[in-house]
C-alpha cells in the first residue's frame, strides 16, 4: 500500500511543469486547479453512483481514479499525501475513531 | 502511509455491525450505504471549495475526510483498499501514468 | 420564465423512447438513469466551481445545464417539474422561506 | 411554475444583507460564497442518490432544494434567473435541443 500511493505520488509531482502534450497529468496541471478540482468532484459522483448501483467492479475503478486524482490535486496545492495522513493518524490517535463526529458541524 | 490505511481500514471494518451508539464509524454502517455514499460526495464538494478557496489547511482536513469516508464505503461494499491499489498499479505498470487518458471515455 | 422550463420540459418528454442517434436527450435517455443522475452531479460540480472562480459567464451556462439535467432526470422518473415546485410553494406556504432551516437535519 | 421561481427569487434577494438570525437565507449569505456553493454541491449528491434508490418522493424534496440553493447562489453572483432561462431559450433557439451536445467538450 505504502508504496503505490508514494510512488504515485512521486510519478505526480514529477510531471508538474512537464510537456502537457507528453502525459494525462501533465496536461492535467496545464490545465489549472479548477479541472483538476472539477476531475476530483466527477469521479466522487461516479463512486457514489457504482455504490448505489452496488457495482462492486466499477467502484474499484472509481475509487482508483478518486485516489489519483486526489493526489493530483494535493501536488497541485503542494500538499505531501504524508500530511493528510498524519491528519487522520492524529485524529485516531487523539481520541479514537469517533473523534470525528466531534468536529464542529459544518 | 501502508500502516496509517491499514490500520484506519482495520479499525473501520471492525466496527461493522456494532452497536451504532459506541462510535461514529458504526452510526454510519447503521445508517445504510446511501448515507455513507453522500458523505463521500459531501466530503469531495467541501474537497473542491478547499481547493478553489486556495485554503491549504482546510484541504488537508477535507483530504483526510474523503480517504476516511471512502475507506467506509468500500468496507460496506466489502472492497478490500488493496484491491483499489492494485487497481492503480495494474495502470501504471501497463502502459505508464498516462493510461488513465486510454480508458474508454464514460 | 414559466414557458421556457415548461417548454423545456414537454420537449424533453417527446424524447422518451425517441431514436438515441436522433438527439443527444434521446441518447441520455438510452444510457439510463445512472448517466443522467452522473451527468447531474457533473454540472453541479461546475457550477460550483464557476461560482468559486467567481466566473459568471460561465455560472450562467452551468446553471444552464444543471436545469437542464435535472429536468432530464425528473423526467426519467416521471416527476413532473410542477411537483417539484408545488413542494417549493408548499414550504414558502406553511411557514415562510426559513421553514428550510426547520427540515430536519439529514 | 413562473410565479413559484420567480418569487422565490424576489424572497432570497430580499434577504441579502439581512439580520442573519432572522432567517435561512439571510444566514447563508452571511456565510458567504464557499458555503453557498457547499450546500448546492451536496443537494446535488442528494438529488444523485434519490434517483439512484428509485426514491420518488425524496427526489421531489432534494430536486427543491436544489432549485432553492441554485437560486441563492445565483442572487450571491448577482446572476437573474431569467439570465440562466435565457440561454437555456438561446440554445433551443439555436439549433434545437441537441445544440447541448455541441458544446465544445469541457
Amino acid at each position: 500500500m505504502a508504496e503505490t500511493l508514494s510512488r504515485l505520488e512521486q510519478t505526480i509531482r514529477s510531471r508538474k511543469g512537464a510537456d502537457p502534450s507528453a502525459s494525462y497529468v501533465a496536461k492535467l496541471f496545464a490545465r489549472g486547479r479548477p479541472k483538476i478540482a472539477q476531475k476530483l468532484g466527477e469521479e466522487a459522483v461516479e463512486a457514489v453512483i457504482a455504490a448505489m448501483a452496488d457495482d462492486r467492479e466499477e467502484l474499484v475503478k472509481e475509487a482508483a481514479d478518486l485516489l489519483f486524482h486526489l493526489t493530483v490535486l494535493l501536488a497541485d496545492m503542494d500538499v505531501p499525501l504524508a500530511e493528510v495522513l498524519a491528519e487522520l493518524d492524529r485524529r485516531e490517535g487523539v481520541s479514537g475513531i469517533a473523534e470525528k463526529a466531534a468536529r464542529p458541524q459544518k
